[in-house]
């Protein structure tokens, strides 16, 4: 693998972006050059083998859940992505073919995304295969950006989709390798609801514990209905709806009476109302007449 | 090492952030919200355990080459750095303080270089440790960016400093953990030549290949006097200057006469002019009457 073969690889796959609209300067220069309405959202997230996929998988998901991930991000905010920027670390003998399917894998899936590749640097190193891909994207034209700290008491809580088994431990499979951003459902919830739509997050480690940190960023408490979580295929309790991670669907709050406690939105994505907000802190799973404290619950990072 | 303890600390220091200017939501939501001018220039660049840096590298020396990396492509497009994103793999098993002090120290110097750190992510895996940092600038506010393709045949060639021997093999010490990017210097040379200020790239693989780059962009050939390259102390022969790599100097053409064959920039960085702009391409080195080839010369990352 000669990193100056791939770059060449690369500019001569990126000519046809000179055309894309708001990219002045694309990848072969130090730096790319962009049009951009101010304010922006910035995001960066990775995936690294033995963490975020197994050893073995398709580059094509590889590269699809490398963009993903932070596109995830953009659409918690309900904004649109305009660039992406990749950084990759190769192993060492990584084939020069393979990073080229990587390359073109990544490039593909930020187009589909509405959010070209205009830079990115590649090395060669000893470790595993790592891809960290930054997302520059617009805010919401008129609802801007949604944070994490709207929530109020009173406010009811949904999430899009269903919930848990996404990572199949077993084969490294399922879901997390094939969600679907929700860049889509956040804008059109901004767009509907505006100033009814309080607060949103992406639900990446878990229900129980990103429930906990909208909580805590809002400075409420957030009770879960047991019986509300929708759960994905083949799931067949609330706790691994809780616990599992990698569900990449949208948490959010909304005014009390602003959505059906069920409905879909444009597209087909369902969207549930699982809970309420509640003055005081943490998230809680109500079982029939049982509370348990649900804060923590999820995939807690150790090294 | 815990990821969420690691986090708590960032969102801790990155309070002061909140009033920063431009700065509408920091650290610990799904993106940060910046407010920036259009256009942008957008860089990501990554430093990797025994590639970059040798183990057991001072951190603050590691987060210092990080920062500097990419901010010496926006200084090689007379930018100003805006904003930063970081991207951390660390090696299992790292210990908390340590993550810590390399948090502290990449933020330390984003603050320092005028690019606040505004989000990033932290990933423990198996492998060396590696940082990828994106940075978002802005162009010049009246040169704009200045590109590697406007070097036109009868341009002089200047660089900045002095070149060779940044990167001692044996210790792993040198100018390459210290080097300063050269955003002073880059944003005076296109205030004070404006459009008299053609093509400018930074010096990071060797004086020979990066010629050999600007070379190809402009459509020209570059020459190179062997006599006038300014050597780093230490640094023996021309050779070395040319081939070395990891120099972070800026390589620039002007107008002819735009600049005297020496001087320096506000600060005190040399600037020294090593050659001209001509019909043709590559990069060539004379020596005498001798012409040599160094098109390719320089770092070539294999892998």
């Amino acid at each position: 693998m000669r990193e100056q073969a791939l770059l060449r690889h690369i500019y001569d796959r990126s000519a046809p972006l000179a055309g894309f609209p708001g990219i002045v300067q694309g990848p072969g220069d130090d730096c790319a050059v962009v049009n951009i309405q101010s304010p922006v959202l910035l995001k960066v997230d990775q995936v690294i083998e033995g963490r975020h996929f197994v050893e073995g998988t398709l580059l094509d998901l590889v590269a699809r859940k490398a963009m993903a991930r932070p596109l995830s991000d953009i659409a918690a905010m309900a904004g649109r992505p305009a660039y992406a920027l990749a950084a990759a670390i190769l192993p060492m003998g990584f084939p020069q073919a393979r990073a080229d399917e990587l390359f073109d894998a990544l490039s593909r899936w930020a187009l589909h995304w509405g959010c070209p590749l205009v830079g990115g640097d590649i090395a060669v190193a000893h470790g595993v295969l790592a891809l960290s891909i930054s997302i520059v994207g617009h805010v919401h034209p008129t609802r801007g950006p949604v944070y994490r700290h709207g929530a109020v008491a009173g406010d009811e809580v949904f999430v899009t989709g269903a919930l848990g088994g996404s990572l199949d431990a077993v084969t490294g499979m399922g879901k997390h390798l094939s969600f679907e951003p929700r860049l889509a459902e956040g804008a059109w919830l901004a767009e509907t609801l505006g100033a009814r739509l309080h607060a949103m997050m992406d639900i990446s480690d878990g229900l129980g514990i990103d429930a906990g940190r909208l909580a805590e960023r809002s400075g409420v408490g957030i009770q879960i209905d047991a019986g509300s979580v929708p759960l994905s295929h083949g799931v067949a309790s609330v706790d691994h709806a809780v616990r599992d991670g990698e569900d990449y669907e949208l948490l959010f709050t909304v005014s009390p009476g602003a959505l059906p406690a069920r409905g879909e939105c444009p597209g087909g994505c369902a969207f549930t109302r699982v809970g309420k907000v509640l003055a005081g802190h943490g998230a809680s799973l109500k079982k029939g007449d049982a509370l348990e404290d649900i804060t923590g619950a999820g995939f807690e990072h150790r090294g």
